[in-house]
């Protein structure tokens, strides 16, 4: 008995925004397993914003996908089928073979999870890849410290979300921009932080520096990057002397066709001693251990809580990706398979 | 009997690229001594790029200078009247009162300098400021590292040229740039670096980039940014992952006179899992041991050399300043007051 599973391919590379048409729906049989693989039917997988990266041809720390190839990233899927030993059929599996609906593993980097301690979807969020992002972003490249004042951008987003709560976890002044009232209002009526901002309300580069100054009168001490352009101008101008600044992502670039000017006032950063630093998830896995233990417990104390943005099916899976350039999620993007 | 001293006031502030109208020449009647005081002959002074932006009326890591008072600054004199009795007549001191013949001072951040190490007018550069800028930065804030590649900007000037022959002492390839080929050819000849390059030899930042890539074969793992600018954008794409860019100055924007665009490709800095890094020397005064223990060390050595260029007069002190900011120096621009 063979199984079927579709999937998306890339049909072409983006030029600017993605389009349908970059996307190809795609049916295949799924080979017959190997000794030492399983077969995974996948429930949940992700769409993130790195992705946007490795459509283009270039080298990066992920390699590019490839045109007429399928698509990959996080999924979360069972173990429906098993020529490993050491994989029992009912296994539940977190593992990048995402944007189809069956996967054949041979489970060397696959990750076990237990779905009694969050929903399986959890562990492509809040557990996952953006939770360690957000944990490692903010805690050690940010060197979070006490009385730190904390910016963050996108901060309703599935890594934001995480980096504003583990700071004010921790006893710290937050504030974030996100792109809707929604998303504001959540941010301080039940993500609990001290002040959100709708960056949409502002027509200006100085209107939403005012706005960001507004709610951080403190000055920034730390200022977690997942956007760009204007909130890295205005963030470099309000930042406090010794401050930093982790570089997770800068998504109102990823679609520029043409090269858009940097920050003007990076200058800024000699006068007043601050580290922009980048970075990706991949150089923390040392400390997930660290951050298996508090994200958990602080998700028991109520002191985290998220939202998800579900598309259904893997066909719709493109429009969960696009989506993510228009903020059309509201937390974690995420796509149901089954 | 009383002294007088020629002295330069700031006459107005600069808009872009300082003009002489901008400063003024004072002779002021030096005040009698108060006890504590000591009054200092001064020898030498520096100009330096940083108090440009003290002309500048806004607050940064130092007050801005005052319109219609005396400028200040590195300096090095020799007591000539005491009335403290913690310093002697006779005595080298290097102190901030620049910008005028004669100084009265209450000593208590001035420091004792001994001119049988070297001429005083070194503790204004490669034992001085400068120098423990070059050593701080590369060293600390860049994180310098066994096999590392080295790219230095202004790589002839007073810091740029200490940071490369540091990195050189320390075994690494080095590379940098220069404004003339007579610096380029010192840069290699005399200082020993691996390559330089006359980046007015490229008409584009593509060019600039091709060239900086052909002096760091291997891609660059600490760049040590003196000048911003087409030098940084080029930098960000030849960085190896995980590179360290010490932010010490951007001298090709001091003198905007509106926003110029910023490194667009800043982004390279999340892939590459870069750290870019502001500092002032004076966040690292804690290290000024170390560096009095190696630099005069790898001075003796012969691994250590510099150049001065060098105005007669306290008079001609702007236009000392002004050249900086046209390249004129050749190493550490200094005026010789007597």
């Amino acid at each position: 008995m063979s199984t079927t599973s579709k999937e998306i391919h890339l049909a072409s590379r983006p030029n600017g925004m993605p389009t349908k048409e970059n996307f190809k729906l795609a049916e295949v049989e799924v080979p017959a397993l190997a000794d030492g693989q399983v077969l995974i039917r996948n429930h949940w997988m992700s769409v993130d914003p790195y992705m946007r990266g490795r459509m283009m041809d270039v080298q990066s720390y992920v390699p590019p996908f490839q045109i007429g190839e399928v698509l990959s990233g996080g999924a979360i899927g069972e173990v429906v089928e098993s020529k490993n030993p050491d994989v029992k059929v009912g296994t539940w599996l977190q593992h990048m073979n995402g944007w189809r609906e069956f996967a054949v593993s041979d489970g060397l980097f696959d990750q076990v999870i237990d779905p009694n301690i969050a929903p399986p979807q959890a562990f492509l969020g809040v557990l996952g890849m953006p939770g360690l992002t957000a944990y490692a972003g903010l805690l050690r490249v940010g060197e979070l410290k006490d009385g730190d004042e904390v910016f963050v951008t996108a901060a309703s987003g599935a890594v934001g979300s995480v980096v504003a709560q583990i700071a004010k976890a921790k006893g710290h002044h937050v504030a974030g921009s996100a792109g809707s009232d929604d998303k504001c209002k959540w941010l301080e009526d039940v993500a609990g932080i001290d002040k959100a901002i709708n960056y949409k309300n502002y027509g200006s580069q100085g209107e939403l520096e005012a706005a960001m100054a507004e709610a951080c009168p403190r000055g920034i001490d730390v200022y977690f990057e997942n956007v760009g352009g204007d909130h890295l101008v205005s963030a470099l101008n309000l930042m406090n002397t010794f401050g930093r600044m982790p570089l997770c992502g800068m998504i109102s670039r990823y679609n520029d066709t043409s090269p858009q000017p940097g920050p003007w006032n990076l200058i800024m950063a000699v006068g007043k001693s601050l580290k922009l630093q980048g970075f990706i998830v991949t150089n923390h896995l040392d400390i997930a251990e660290d951050f298996m233990r508090d994200v958990p417990a602080w998700i028991k104390d109520g002191k985290i809580k998220w939202e998800e943005t579900v598309f259904e099916g893997v066909e719709n899976a493109p429009d969960a990706f696009m989506g993510l350039f228009s903020g059309a999620n509201f937390g974690k993007m995420l796509v149901k398979l089954s």
